[in-house]
């Protein structure tokens, strides 16, 4: 097997799909998680008015000037600004206005007194210091400028945004479409019958797991069932989805061997067939990908922690990419400080994936190796991301700062 | 006003509806996200057996003792071990076994040489070099074993727990009920109508933040409409939602005046009715709660800032606790550097919110107050959390390390 540099088998990947994304238009209010396609703009100023911070009373400052303890200032207080007023009430030079909380501010008037601030004596309002010009009043326009660019491209929806595209009475948005991604299980030895699991028949599993983290970042993930280690059956059931998927993704039967019959069948199907087979990554080295008909295949190998790797190195970023998202092999990541030493001893020339566990013990945050044989899901168990170590680094040393790649759908918490 | 110290009020809050929570048993393969009621224990060894790490050759150690490049080692290959066969085959002294990465490791074998490390001739393999017991061989029981706790209860259900419950064969899993969460948005200057808003009403929208904060966090959010500030209608509405909420929120109504009716109307319909109202915390300082027949009716204020701080700080951890997670107002924090001194010049005896904008420099994170009305909706389309600042604390100096908490449901990604 060929094995080829891990971030050259990705950008080969990319640049082969990197038209297949597209957008739709959806309900503002059933887009949350979606990501933007285009800007958001304001289409016009919020608040719309100038409007009252407080329950109070409306004022004019200059009538103020003089107010003190010694020569308190008294107000007729003449009508009162309710929120269910449709316009700006008017206010005369040396009266006041009742006002609520986020009505107009009235015609006339500069400034809002809360109303804990001000004795009220019959319809009078006294008051014994000058009031500032602008105290209390939310101006037009300071939450959000009319034709301003409010949330971005590419951004991912979040709470706040749903109440902000109903509040500039965005009814629908364009999103990225989801991508519908195909996996098929390939192996004679794999079972759906939790029963037979006992003896020689392996139950299927970790499909599960890759659908879930499919669904997260937010694509389809559509299985497909199981397939026997028989050339013909492979290639019948990769032709019949392709017209369906964005992307294909078998798991298992990708080594190198007599029973490697998915590359074979890719190949054999054309149209290219098989790009690249054998990664520079471990674990996951016999992790690779094709193209039938301009539907990327992606082979996800067979033990838990390749199929995972593998997952997140060629199929994570380029889901990323279809919807709108940098392609990167990580949600996010976390700076944090290796406990125990990390040592590589064999496929020292390919990168390492080392997971870990956060913990947080004061303010800092403490990166622990989780070791284990990579048909270990207890790995993924006891983990909150993974480490990458370059090409012919032997040893990573406790006391480092490492940085810890996160995948949203595989913690609860970011760390302990 | 009396406002009440948050912490007592939380307190107070969790304390009358401790016992709401509930279980429920749900299909394995839909738990995601839900949070575990009870520990998952591992019902059998996985791997069920010892099984080959590789494609390659089972031998025994003791026959390659004598292995060396000056005096190879012939065996004889006598049978092939494959993945689908349902026990171990048997292998005599003196012989070796083809056998398939995840196939039965023989009888009578006890190492596994990959085959890239072996050389055939004819039926035989050639070894140069003797061979360590348990090299190439996964034991049984490695990954998981028997009757440990693999799953804590009140763990929140990962991806790679869904491959988890498959392996196991575990069908349902029991999990926290989801509660149901009414909301009602209050004032009779609201309005759904799109094209209303521009004078005098205001386009409801808080609800749409709130309502999907509460779905992020695994409770059912039931909108349940607009109500005008009228008694007797906001005492019609609250008592029809009794028994179909587990909890009911009203946005908005909630200040201190003549519009205040939705205390009054809680305080009304009694029992007991309300039960604080006044929070020390700023924004959200007119926030309060009440109980009416066993139902939690939580107060939330109408300014953006307020009715979402007073949700974090009762809402959040009530729903938290009542799906099984501990009662945080927060899902996690981070620390990092606060760019500008902040500083408190009113409510100086109330805890503060300040939001967040948080942006990574290097391996550092660096946190930007971001200031505004509390009316602004803006604050949150610039935040990635926020900072609470104790009563009696007036400034907190740049360069100070902060704790950043961080709603799951507010961030794309926990920082730039």
């Amino acid at each position: 097997m060929n094995y080829i540099n891990v971030d050259e088998s990705l950008r080969v990947l990319l640049n082969s799909f990197e038209n297949i994304s597209s957008s739709q238009l959806i309900p503002s209010s059933e887009s949350y998680r979606r990501v933007l396609f285009n800007d958001i703009y304001s289409s016009h100023d919020v608040p719309f008015y100038d409007k009252s911070h407080f329950d109070g009373y409306a004022v004019n400052s200059s009538d103020t000037e003089n107010a003190s303890s010694d020569s308190p200032l008294l107000l007729k207080v003449i009508d009162s600004a309710e929120l269910t007023d449709n316009s700006p009430l008017s206010l005369q030079l040396g009266n006041s206005m009742k006002i609520r909380t986020g009505a107009f501010v009235p015609y006339g008037s500069n400034s809002i007194i809360p109303k804990e601030n001000v004795k009220v004596v019959d319809d009078y309002i006294e008051l014994t210091s000058p009031i500032n010009s602008g105290h209390g009043i939310v101006p037009r326009g300071s939450d959000l400028k009319s034709g301003t660019i409010i949330v971005k491209k590419g951004s991912i929806i979040r709470s706040q945004d749903l109440s902000l595209f109903r509040l500039l009475r965005i009814p629908d948005v364009a999103v990225y479409s989801k991508p519908s991604v195909g996996i098929i299980s390939v192996g004679s030895e794999l079972s759906d019958n939790l029963k037979e699991a006992t003896s020689g028949k392996i139950t299927r599993s970790h499909d599960f797991m890759v659908h879930q983290l499919i669904s997260d970042l937010g694509a389809i993930p559509k299985d497909h069932g199981i397939v026997h280690d028989d050339i013909e059956l492979i290639k019948k059931k990769l032709s019949s989805l392709l017209s369906g998927s964005s992307i294909i993704l078998t798991i298992g039967g990708s080594s190198v061997g007599e029973s490697d019959l998915v590359s074979q069948a890719i190949q054999e199907l054309g149209d290219p067939g098989m790009i690249v087979h054998g990664l520079q990554l471990q674990p996951g080295r016999v992790a690779g990908f094709g193209c039938i008909s301009g539907t990327p295949i992606i082979l996800l190998p067979g033990l838990i922690q390749s199929t995972i790797n593998a997952f997140i190195f060629l199929v994570f970023p380029l889901i990323r990419k279809l919807i709108g998202l940098p392609a990167d092999r990580k949600d996010w990541s976390l700076y944090a400080t290796l406990s125990d030493s990390v040592t590589f001893t064999s496929f020292t020339n390919f990168k390492h994936v080392t997971w870990i566990r956060l913990k947080r013990v004061n303010n800092k945050l403490i990166a622990t190796p989780v070791i284990g044989d990579s048909s270990m899901l207890n790995v993924f168990l006891q983990s909150h991301g993974y480490l990458l170590t370059d090409s012919n680094v032997t040893q990573i040393k406790s006391g480092t700062l490492v940085e810890v790649n996160q995948i949203r759908g595989m913690i609860g918490s970011p760390f302990d």
